[in-house]
């Protein structure tokens, strides 16, 4: 058997997918677990990708008219009981606050004293608490529409966390609406999630499938729950966002109404939608390799490290100044709409330098040493590639933004040939099944992919195939072949595939 | 008696000052309360302000090496007690989550259900928890400094609240850094006080005293604090930031530890520093007049708005044409960092949609009609002149950044000659009891100002003139006059005079 090439990343991610996962995380230093159950702590290396996140989206938003406001984090609970069908699909996942001070106790520690009259919920989604404000702001038609948006942390106290994917408080934005008619509202959600679809495609390097929620995976109150599904390199698929058509439900439990313009009082339309942290995990499981983080350049934390490489104190004189004068050139690039980053580590000690780097994920390296210099040159390391080259440095500084769209480019291409490769149009059962049975019982994340296959519409069948090999409906995609066939469970007739996979 | 002249704001300054703050932040729209006890609904004109403060600050936190970084909303009990000053001092504000779900009640409702067996506080500051990671990423004098920054939302349940000034749940950011000698503490602390004192003056055109507090008015926990005061318009103070030293205090509570060059294990030493949304009521307060709102162009939610004025349909479209491409070309001028920012309210509904623009503060207004396209002119008014004035559009677009900036020096300049106006020396005691006596008792807020005065160092006097004319030792000042004199209240020694003065 030949030797195993040595990774930086155990276990590799055929070995053990979800503690690949975990290591990645680990090894890049981009986020950890806190002592607070399910919350995690975001560290600089990690946050600094979310702000790049937040910077490039938020421009977005903003050339679609939205605006920026911030709400209460606190909602009480009646508000939380306005919608039904929200305070259930919410109740049992919301942090309570209960009293507002701290008393000593007995036993010499603090106890919550100050008991509220009504609880408050820390914001599991804030719909409630913004329609609360709607309520008051639309009295006409001309008060229409109303598009704002707001970064928040919220909480949803969940049992099983994975952090970044699952963790009990998230940043994320959530965008709120207010419209004057139905056709609008739904306009405005097939923009936001067209929105998040070319974001996570252009600046994540994730294809994402476009489509709708089947009535049992919308969101708690929703009337059509739109989202992007991506698939990661254990083939399930994750949610990376979603955009809700509230129909009135929201505004009947607000009371958001206005005068139309024939005089007659109304009900607006409203509509929600929202990203999070969660789309880091996202990247990280589609770009991730065995040696760690790959970032893609358009939103990597930074660009480009310098690696100045010298022994006696003579060569490091030199060879600093050249790397702080290349660190400075470079500084001054526009990639896209923002400067490119660079990071210079002078701390010289060889291999476990590099390899951090690498795990880091930053998307090129460079090493700088005396007989670099002597020819002027550079040697460059791409993240998503094996192979280092030696350039010239002026070339390095006027193709450096070609580089990384390339990797941008690369990283896309290759989730997306990983998608095609591993999604199916099924048509039996029993082939269905065996899809999504692992062969081997060791790695049960390890199974087929995506299944394109028929469905009836009926929520049992839907039922049967959660309950038999947990696995759901991802959506119904916007640009599915439109074909008659057999639903893949019950066999009667349906006129177009689905999606059909593991998730996050 | 004269005809007072007609104001956009009742009452006026002069008439009831704390109703005239409220009457600008709903005139101007920035904010208002929300069904949350204390909590305030930040709306899109107030938190574009926010938002290029955070921009502008964040920038200059990054040049000094400072990351971004993000810890959990929840702080355990147990964690918040590891500082006993520290615990102290937010006890009694603390909201507390007790409870992780809800569930129905017998009579139909919800209830907290899912007791929690630590209660968690929503963070007050984050000190705590942050130190718990600061106590796990240092081992090594090579692991420091560490300086992060975190912007986030903040919890403290305030008793009396008021906009922008003191709320329940407010918006800051929170520096937090780990050193191993105290020198390098101590310098960093004083590196922060002088960036926001920097900020203040050039961004937000509050000219501030920067100083340290006096042992009583000290961060709980703190082993010195340091602050920027500013002078408000009713001639209170307003502490617009803080930098504290914490000394080991935090380091030994929290475990921060490493081994230094000698190969000792030793505390840290860490400190902490924040500014907050309060900031934007102490621009409110310093600027605002009794027509409203007056925003600092460099740091304005907007910098210029387009009015255009047309009778006929067919000066409509001429007029509108002519103001749109105006618009473009604003928009494409830099001021600062950033691009001109443009409004183009084309309502056309005469005076009441001008007086709109004034209260909220905006620096400039633009009125375009027939007659100025006619002359290639626009009619330019600037929200800190009565005057308003035609200019050749040209001319408007190549000087627009001049008038800004005009316009940002001139309100920096007239808040320092009110605060000299409004500060004394005094060193007779009757002097200064009759200084802080409003003349007025239906006006209680109008007094002297900052009193200049000698101060022995005693708690005591300190607490004697707190309790009789709820005045407050607002700082030491750094650049303060080292002279001999005698304290205020006991005439004992005193090196130094000291700012007496109402505050915020």
């Amino acid at each position: 058997m030949a030797k195993k090439a040595r990774t930086a990343i155990t276990p590799t991610r055929d070995e053990n997918y979800p503690e690949w996962y975990q290591q990645v995380v680990k090894a890049s230093d981009m986020a950890e677990n806190s002592p607070v159950r399910g919350c995690m702590v975001i560290k600089p290396w990690g946050y600094a990708l979310w702000e790049n996140i937040v910077r490039e989206m938020d421009d977005i938003f903003k050339e679609t008219g939205v605006k920026n406001a911030y709400f209460p984090l606190f909602i009480p609970l009646s508000f939380l009981e306005k919608e039904a069908e929200h305070v259930e699909g919410f109740a049992k996942e919301c942090a309570v606050v209960t009293h507002h001070r701290l008393e000593p106790s007995p036993d010499g520690g603090l106890v919550p004293a100050g008991k509220l009259a009504e609880p408050l919920v820390v914001r599991p989604t804030s719909e409630t608490i913004i329609g609360d404000s709607f309520s008051k702001w639309v009295n006409s038609h001309r008060d229409l529409p109303i598009l704002l948006n707001q970064w928040a942390n919220v909480v949803r106290w969940e049992m099983r966390t994975r952090t970044f994917l699952r963790t009990s408080e998230f940043l994320w934005q959530e965008g709120h609406t207010v419209h004057a008619t139905e056709e609008e509202a739904i306009e405005r959600t097939e923009m936001m999630l067209e929105v998040y679809a070319k974001f996570a495609e252009e600046y994540l390097a994730l294809p994402v499938i476009r489509g709708r929620k089947s009535k049992s995976e919308r969101f708690p109150g929703a009337v059509d729950t739109m989202c992007i599904e991506s698939m990661m390199q254990d083939r399930k698929a994750l949610q990376a966002g979603t955009s809700h058509f509230l129909g009135q439900n929201f505004a009947k439990g607000s009371g958001i109404k206005f005068q139309n313009d024939k005089e007659q009082e109304q009900y607006a339309w409203t509509t929600s939608w929202g990203v999070s942290t969660r789309m880091i995990g996202g990247v990280i499981m589609t770009h991730g390799d065995d040696d760690g983080m790959i970032m893609p350049p358009r939103v990597a934390s930074s660009h480009v490290v310098l690696l100045p490489i010298y022994k006696s104190d003579e060569d490091k004189e030199k060879v600093l100044e050249y790397t702080k004068a290349l660190e400075k050139e470079l500084k001054s690039v526009y990639y896209h709409h923002r400067k490119i980053t660079v990071e210079l580590d002078d701390r010289n000690i060889g291999g476990s330098r590099v390899w951090e780097w690498v795990k880091k994920g930053i998307p090129l390296r460079v090493e700088i040493g005396p007989r670099d210099i002597a020819e002027d040159s550079v040697f460059m390391a791409r993240r998503d590639q094996p192979k280092k080259q030696s350039m010239k440095k002026d070339q390095f500084i006027s193709e450096i933004t070609d580089i990384l769209d390339d990797m941008q480019k690369n990283l896309y291409d290759k989730a997306v040939a990983y998608r095609e490769e591993n999604t199916v149009n099924i048509d039996r059962t029993d082939e269905f099944y065996k899809f999504f049975t692992p062969e081997n019982k060791n790695t049960p994340e390890i199974h087929g992919g995506f299944a394109m296959s028929h469905w009836c519409g009926s929520e049992g069948c839907e039922e049967t195939i959660k309950k038999d090999l947990s696995v759901t409906i991802r959506c119904i995609p916007f640009d599915g072949v439109k074909e008659e066939g057999n639903c893949i469970v019950c066999s009667d007739k349906s006129s177009e595939r689905v999606v059909f996979a593991k998730s996050y």
